[in-house]
């Protein structure tokens, strides 16, 4: 849609792989939002919610070790779970004690972490989730800039999860006439997202991802990152740390 | 998917973009069936339909241009239009007259020439449209392969339009029980093409590439490259040239 010439409205573009990412951007002047529903960005919102100063992402084992070595608080995902020697995984549901209140953790997963490290050129990198849903569209809002909605998928292909929230984004955002410029992967994913709606934990019955993590018990994970609105949190990249919209 | 123990079943995969390829392609014994709905693959379709001989796909000008300096008959199209210097573009209509029956053509456009190229290693390619839809689920139940729908997209982007023709091939194939490992790419189109069904014309009103076709007046285009089963032909890749399904 690029060539598109809307007036003032600005963009909004859904990319349903983090190896589609270069394809899209196009300007730094842009709001990316973030997007691994199982689980990474429903964790990294608990952490926030449950009170964490700030969380540094790593898109490498090498690197989280590096932290771990330093004395820092450090998150580990590989394939839906925690690697041996961390402090935990990427389980939304490890932060509910409050017991990191005010640390600052660093995180690196399977998905997340890698889509949050190509995005970081941008100018307004954010965390979404169905948990942070309302805070996050009215920051996106806020910022007025072009959307790009990076679903950071499972090992660069499509999910389903991720594609549903970005749906439900880009409906919401664009009922905003400053968003109104949709790409066709922005009308699909808002299609999905309304067939699903009424019942996305069953609609994701059939989805890889959901299958994967009910293999390993987790379905209190996936009830928990399915559910709207539990924190009014947005967190937002500042230099190399994500801190909360609160903060600013 | 490719870890889902499944049986003797063969997965089916949608893949919205030919930069997303590498990411599917795990294993040459697959059908990879490539998708440029707006237009190559309608025009390739007619092209048969209309008596070719066979037809050579490039991926660029420079080698278009090798083509037509050796006396081949060549078609060129960047951006939706005809290439000054060759003998005509994408458009089905190009073929309506018969006047390249029994030859061999050679062709290179935007997007669907870049996906065949990309799909050369797997060992079934063939194209499909709307305009074939029929004969090519057949064939493709017949080979009872692995599925790669291959959507030839925008510049590496998504688009719709190739989306919904996997979501009806996906959607068609998985009522046999030899396809029914549905990835989440092909859960998402089928979901896109069960709500765009009754009327994919008006569905598509919002897409990017029509608007662009409608641009350039070429609405007749678009009606054709929505008309489902207008032919029986399969265009099947045979070494460096594609060859009609029946001529085996």
């Amino acid at each position: 849609m690029a060539e598109e010439s809307s007036g003032n409205s600005n963009k909004v573009e859904v990319i349903f792989s983090p190896a589609l990412f270069p394809v899209y951007f196009e300007n730094t002047n842009c709001t990316v939002v973030v997007i691994d529903i199982f689980r990474a960005t429903s964790a990294i919102c608990a952490a926030f919610e449950r009170g964490i100063k700030s969380l540094i992402t790593v898109a490498t084992l090498e690197e989280a070790h590096q932290y771990k070595q330093q004395g820092y608080i450090v998150g580990a995902e590989r394939n839906s779970e925690i690697v041996e020697g961390f402090d935990f995984g990427n389980s939304p549901l490890t932060f509910k004690d409050g017991k990191y209140k005010d640390k600052t953790i660093v995180l690196t997963t399977t998905n997340g972490t890698k889509a949050i490290e190509m995005a970081k050129s941008a100018s307004r990198v954010v965390v979404g989730a169905f948990t942070n849903f309302t805070a996050l569209c009215d920051f996106v809002e806020k910022e007025d800039k072009d959307v790009l909605l990076l679903c950071a998928g499972w090992k660069d292909r499509f999910n389903l999860e991720d594609t549903l929230f970005a749906g439900a984004v880009a409906e919401r955002i664009s009922q905003n006439l400053r968003f109104t410029r949709l790409s066709d992967s922005s009308l699909a994913a808002i299609n999905v997202y309304n067939t699903a709606k009424d019942n996305i934990y069953r609609f994701l019955s059939e989805s890889s991802h959901r299958k994967r993590l009910s293999r390993l018990n987790m379905e209190e994970d996936i009830i928990y990152c399915l559910t709207f609105d539990k924190t009014n949190i947005v967190p937002v990249l500042k230099g190399n740390e994500f801190v909360t919209n609160n903060s600013k």
